[in-house]
């Protein structure tokens, strides 16, 4: 199983990957500085999770991804933006990411700005150039998509209540909210959306939502969870669920979360085995 | 004729300003702090000139300008973002924005990084759900707006440009290319978008954004030449007019485009009278 999924993500990151680069502009098109600092960014080695969560989605519906790579796109331009600003020294301040300096001590503060603006615009305006898809469906796709960076349960709502939580003791509901919009709401949605788009049924994409909320959850807590054991840069975070629970509980959180997510798709049948799996890899991680 | 425009920009402001109430979350809604810093940038006093150009571009064809305020609020939301970010401390550094202290200033610089991101994020929801309009035609619209603001050729170029330009001596090509990203792209777009939306055939929405191109690099000119005679903050300024063809050619330009700029709407009739009034009306600015 672990093979497969392996297998899946092999064969999805290079399929987005290819799809960027005819997205991007090439770092010698002026003002070439933007485009090498958003190549930077994009093209820093990251896992392409929520693409291929998108792509899986998708998968249910079609064998073949290619409509919707340039969604999968997309959703990794905005994950990308997200973590350009974050960086930033007005916010986590991380001059690392990935192993490599941020993009603002790569480049300079202004130019990260502009080039996490620029990757945020550029994936609505790749949304809205989406060809293959009902006109109307894609509107909805996109409102949705912003829905989920938004201020009202979506990601930028997610850092502002991390930011205020700085040293605060939290109870679980409101780690639990915080978690929500900043990792869940756009890791949801990217499943949500190849599901959507692929042609997925109200009450079929209502139950593939839920679980992509109850992995991003899961996949949170995980994260929490190996900032503890490895000793992450702890002292950053500021919302925990090891440190509000304690370790194991923490992980049987999230083996009932992948239970319930796997749980919610199993109806769909065979063509629902790549979420499985999926939910089944990202709670390894911690085990 | 002012005085039609004046009237014409007073009918104007109090709909986008009543359409924009009921976009943006109340200061009530959580995360409030967000909330109100967007509020407090919006609501700042600007005179939503970009929105009385896609309504003005929208009368031509409609004489009720309801079913576009929310494309108008949009373009509105996306200009905020951009003084927002310009005023950041990595970029140009303003302490004050209308007389009032900017974003950063007031919420700090964390909040004012993620007020602007949250506004440009919910301008390209706004549009996503504007109803009324063509699906389809919606699509290329949101694009549109996208582009304008993109790095190529659109705002986030004709920053980055400006950053670069700083110190250096610059030819007029090289003015006029980061005038015309800066502040002609989403000026201009902001009336094509209007006309477009408004059913413009597709020769007519070119002259109507020839024009919007025209009167865009027309008021920056003028914003120039009164940096220049009213000693306005001169020194942060890169790339002026007046620093490099002197005052008198700089009016002289501002003039000569300004009546391009009414030729080509002329032939659209009667309906096009309130496009020539913004025309003449932002000449006067400057004699």
């Amino acid at each position: 199983m672990k093979t497969e999924v392996l297998a899946f993500f092999d064969r999805v990151r290079p399929a987005v990957d290819d799809s960027l680069e005819g997205l991007l502009p090439s770092e010698s098109t002026p003002p070439s500085q933007i485009h090498r600092a958003m190549r930077y960014s994009v093209f820093a080695g990251g896992k392409r999770l929520r693409p291929a969560l998108c792509v899986a989605g998708f998968g249910i519906f079609h064998s073949d991804p290619a409509p919707i790579l340039p969604v999968a796109s997309a959703i990794e331009m905005v994950h990308t933006y997200s973590l350009i600003h974050d960086d930033l020294p007005a916010m986590d301040d991380d001059d690392l990411r990935r192993g490599k300096p941020s993009c603002h001590k790569q480049f300079g503060e202004a130019t990260a700005i502009l080039a996490g603006d620029a990757l945020l615009t550029l994936a609505f305006e790749t949304m809205s150039n989406c060809a293959g898809f009902n006109p109307a469906a894609l509107l909805r796709a996109s409102a949705e998509l912003a829905r989920s960076l938004g201020t009202r349960n979506g990601m930028i709502a997610g850092q502002v209540l991390d930011l205020e939580a700085e040293g605060q003791t939290l109870r679980q509901a409101q780690v639990e909210a915080i978690h929500a919009a900043k990792t869940g709401a756009l890791l949801s949605t990217s499943v949500w959306l190849g599901a959507y788009l692929g042609g997925a049924n109200e009450s079929d994409a209502r139950n593939i939502l839920a679980y992509g909320r109850k992995i991003g959850l899961a996949f949170q807590i995980v994260d929490d969870v190996l900032d503890e054991t490895e000793g992450r840069d702890r002292e950053r975070r500021k919302a925990t669920y090891p440190s509000v629970f304690g370790l194991d509980p923490s992980r049987r959180m999230v083996r009932q979360l992948t239970e319930e997510a796997c749980q919610l798709v199993q109806p769909l049948g065979a063509s629902s085995s790549t979420l499985i799996e999926i939910a089944a890899f990202l709670e390894t991680r911690c085990l």
